[in-house]
């Protein structure tokens, strides 16, 4: 019997799919991208669905209900961002055990309803159920987009430019903060421990209530400008950057003075003694975008509000490496995500 | 605090979703019946979900897990078919913990392979999890339907015949039997202990293996005939006449003795002590189809093979009961899905 910790989840995804043979006619992209794509009277759905399980990705300890909510929609819709669509409908599964009141479910709900409000999405369907232990979360969201404008991982090529939004790590430093406090709490013992999270709030926030990157998408829309490959940063920039390589049958080139990272994230990182551009390169849940476009943006990008021009795409012979400060070439690695692993 | 067993799952469903107002053009229909509906350039795209939970929904002492898979897709494609559609691509995450191997999560999606093959439905993408407990399934179906053809549960008209595809009760009654065998090996602790499942054959095929009613919706199609509402019978025959009494305005009446019952189910029953209408009426995961009819079709309906009419729809003031064989009638109660209680 094969451990399923001896593949970790992108082998045993490639392994559950590998026989998958899209019959359809309105299948037009299955497994392997942020989102499924079908096609109804030209018309391309975006099809992405998240299961969040207590334990293993939230701990109630010090995840408020409705963040959780929130947090567990916004992860939905920036996965159709990623295709460069406009997420529309969201379907909502819940499991609960009996530990749970109706309060609290409405709490989770609140969370959901307030991200739909702000993101544009409705609440179309679902299902809720009794489960014997945690909670159970398990989202679908349906997008849209013109067939000409939806992004892959697979159209990268040699000499486009890698970007990505915002800036990297924060939501793994905030992580990082929540469980150091969590701990302290449990090993006190002592009711009226306050956490000390003064001057920490954005990397909490990025941590508890992330956002989708709506706004990059709109900017996009605005400046005619069509990424050649897109996805967000879920699993770490390392691990996504490699996906876009694989899919697109390149190598990459990184540069780690270029990679951004907010003034919080650093000096959390250095309370932490932990290294920088490990936080923001195997870091996940930032959800910023990473994309790739075409050369002749290189200038044009310095204006650009919120993007940041990290390296570019080279030939599939170079392989993908992260070029140090003092020059060296590091392989990337995709350490990602790992819940998996023992 | 409010337990959620006070409410049960639709008080809470209701409770959770009352303060939805759907905003994007394309969104047709939300929460309250067998699938949303989504309208992208005048094709209607029917979308459902389902999350089962180890322990609530399967025991996997007596579920072979490649049912399991067939079994999660199927009442999925059910729901499609229950709104006179047709499923077209599948969306499946799973949560597994370590006591899982590789090789058993690839029978689970053998049997989603399985019935994605026989419904002729593409599986385009998921998510795979870890999990600190049980087995977790969430599977999410995309369908389609002319807008003209799909039929809701709010369309029953007084005078309409309710109408039933094949038999009910023999789910409920397979699973009657599977309990009581697995409460026999547990009790006797004999490793060579075989259950007796003898002509017992077809009441574990319902349970174990159920299909969704395809050849209903196709008879549909090849007869012209357009049912004024419609669901599939997931909790028992009862609690969805309900449903369509609720969502179309009206009242009902069918008949004890009209109830299409298999020999297996009633030999079970019997075996069992338990009154085999009771078992027919409450008695979920039939997966059988529950519509109505214009009056018009009461002479034709001798001539459709698996398709029995058991009652008609009354005003809403004249209630639901079911008409015993003695002339009585007796208020329904939807006792359906109990799962939230203790």
């Amino acid at each position: 019997m094969t451990e399923i910790s001896s593949l970790g989840e992108f082998k045993l995804i490639e392994q559950l799919t590998k026989q998958v043979e899209l019959k359809n006619p309105s299948s037009v992209k299955g497994v392997g991208d942020d989102a499924a794509v079908v096609d109804f009277n030209g018309k391309q759905v975006l099809l992405t669905t998240d299961l969040l399980l207590e334990g293993i990705h939230f701990d109630l300890m010090y995840v408020p209900l409705k963040h959780l909510g929130y947090k567990a929609a916004v992860i939905n819709f920036s996965d159709i961002y990623a295709m460069n669509g406009k997420p529309t409908q969201l379907l909502v599964s819940i499991g609960v055990s009996s530990r749970f009141s109706v309060e609290q479910i409405e709490e989770i709900y609140s969370g959901i309803y307030l991200a739909c409000e702000k993101y544009g999405v409705d609440l179309v369907g679902g299902d809720t159920s009794a489960s014997m232990t945690g909670l159970t979360l398990s989202l679908t969201c349906i997008g849209e987009a013109d067939k000409d404008k939806i992004v892959y991982r697979s159209g990268a090529r040699p000499n486009d430019l890698i970007c990505v939004s915002g800036n990297l790590g924060a939501a793994y430093m905030g992580l990082q903060l929540l469980e150091r406090e969590n701990t302290i709490y449990k090993t006190q013992k002592d009711p009226d421990f306050q956490p000390d999270f003064a001057g920490k709030e954005y990397i909490l926030e990025r941590q508890l209530k992330p956002e989708a990157r709506k706004d990059i998408i709109e900017l996009f829309a605005k400046k005619g400008l069509q990424p050649t490959s897109m996805m967000d940063i879920s699993d770490g920039l390392s691990s996504e950057l490699m996906h876009i390589c694989k899919e697109s049958g390149v190598g990459c080139r990184i540069y780690e003075d270029k990679i951004p990272i907010d003034y919080q994230t650093a000096l959390m990182a250095e309370e932490f003694n932990m290294n920088l551009v490990t936080a923001a390169l195997n870091g996940g849940e930032d959800y910023e975008l990473l994309f790739t476009l075409p050369l002749e943006w290189h200038d044009k990008i310095k204006e650009l509000e919120n993007i940041r021009e990290i390296g570019y795409i080279t030939a599939l012979d170079m392989g993908a490496a992260l070029v140090t400060r003092d020059g060296q070439e590091i392989t990337l690695k995709a350490q990602g995500w790992t819940a998996f692993e023992k």
